[in-house]
């Protein structure tokens, strides 16, 4: 199933996006959730044609928890070997914004970067999963872009403040919550041309890996998101650029980018 | 006015913390708010005595965004000069925990520490608060412990895993909404014995500048929280102890240890 939180007319829901069965093939539905997606989702009977509607971020996170240098060409791209256990930082929730919103670029950065990556939505709450078992706590996967002011993050040494501006996690556009996430293509491209290209199966931890990790730490909530790494290719956007990261069966997240008024 | 958030027989509440006109003086009522403290409170006309109530974390709040090095002693005892501007870092929200229940250590750590430090709370949302105002956008000031696993800091470079373990946040016992934050005396007591003795006199970076360099980056809500730094003296805590930050005015945040089982 997808899972997408769309505006429209009448405010905001969640929904399932589905086929239309009175339409020609590849129209899809928004087929209003009741209440939340967790769980077996019940249905309002209410729907829109996608026309009528506008994909917010699929979830809004109580934390989102990002994980360093989990692809080796990053790590070297960064000047360092990847490191044996995962390192683990935060982005403020106040950073996720949608698909098609614009990337705020912050006067006071000389060099934002884009960052495709695997996200991992938590379904239930949890604490201690073994990794054997990370999968069964999930509520799917979309896509994120950890956007990253590069002289900050460099001049501080702790990364919160170079990763957590205002539209700095985009997420979506959807939850897919049948994918399985081992071997999935992953791009980025910038005004078109590809930058990032790797696969999901170059993790250096894997999604059951970081969630036992993670897990040991935190309690993570339901719409909890796990970033799970970005691979090599990292670069900077300009205003005016648009951004897209894809990864097979979750589609493409494309932003634009905008310099701070 | 002190504003706390209290478990009573018939659930949460958050109260204002007043003198029972009833009663011998020193004696205090618990005087529910309806709803959230936020703004002018209005009151539901239901008082408990303290005897019958157990204080919780005073706010359950949306981020946790600390300041490393704020005071020029511990930037020193931890090895180093203070940076010249503030360098943030996030406690996920699942870290608060309230008065007087335990912190559990993590059985994969060699070394917890606690670090007392002044929390100010955030009142209303804002973005690129300057200096001079940042005092206007806070409901007010409370006590928070920045329990920390030293070893797990020092291996990871990022600080999300030492500092983000559930209970790693004690906050309270009350938010005061009328305290000058200026120059109070903290002190840490571990078992009874002084271990760490300042002023806020001498954060490098004071509570406005703190508001304004951290909502220069993400927007702050309602309920957020800002730990202002510890100074010098941090040190490990057993199994079997019992920690207490005490501020001027803002009363005394006490919590036991607790090895994980």
């Amino acid at each position: 199933m997808r899972l997408a939180r769309v505006a429209h007319s009448d405010g905001v829901s969640f929904v399932a996006l589905e086929p239309d069965p009175s339409a020609p093939r590849e129209k899809i539905l928004a087929v209003e959730i009741d209440q939340h997606p967790f769980g077996e989702p019940t249905y309002t009977g209410r729907t829109w044609p996608m026309a009528d509607v506008r994909l917010l971020a699929p979830i809004l996170p109580t934390k989102v928890i990002c994980v360093g240098k989990n692809y080796a060409e990053h790590a070297r791209e960064m000047g360092g070997e990847p490191p044996e256990n995962p390192v683990i930082f935060m982005k403020p929730s106040t950073t996720v914004t949608g698909p098609n919103a614009p990337i705020k670029l912050p006067a006071n950065s000389e060099r934002v970067d884009f960052e495709g990556e695997l996200a991992a939505v938590v379904g239930q709450p949890c604490k201690n999963v073994p990794a054997a078992r990370g999968g069964e706590v999930l509520l799917g996967y979309t896509i994120a872009n950890d956007v990253t002011a590069r002289d900050q993050q460099q001049a501080d040494g702790q990364w919160t403040r170079a990763k957590g501006y205002d539209t700095f996690c985009p997420l979506g556009p959807w939850i897919d919550t049948e994918v399985t996430p081992n071997d999935l293509a992953l791009r980025t491209e910038l005004d078109g041309e590809v930058k990032q290209e790797s696969r999901t199966s170059l993790l250096l931890h894997d999604v059951g890996s970081l969630v036992a990790w993670i897990s040991r730490v935190m309690t993570l909530l339901p719409g909890d998101v796990i970033l799970t790494g970005t691979p090599a290719g990292v670069g900077p956007m300009q205003d005016g650029q648009t951004v897209s990261v894809s990864i097979d069966g979750l589609g493409a997240l494309t932003n634009p980018i905008q310099a701070e008024r």
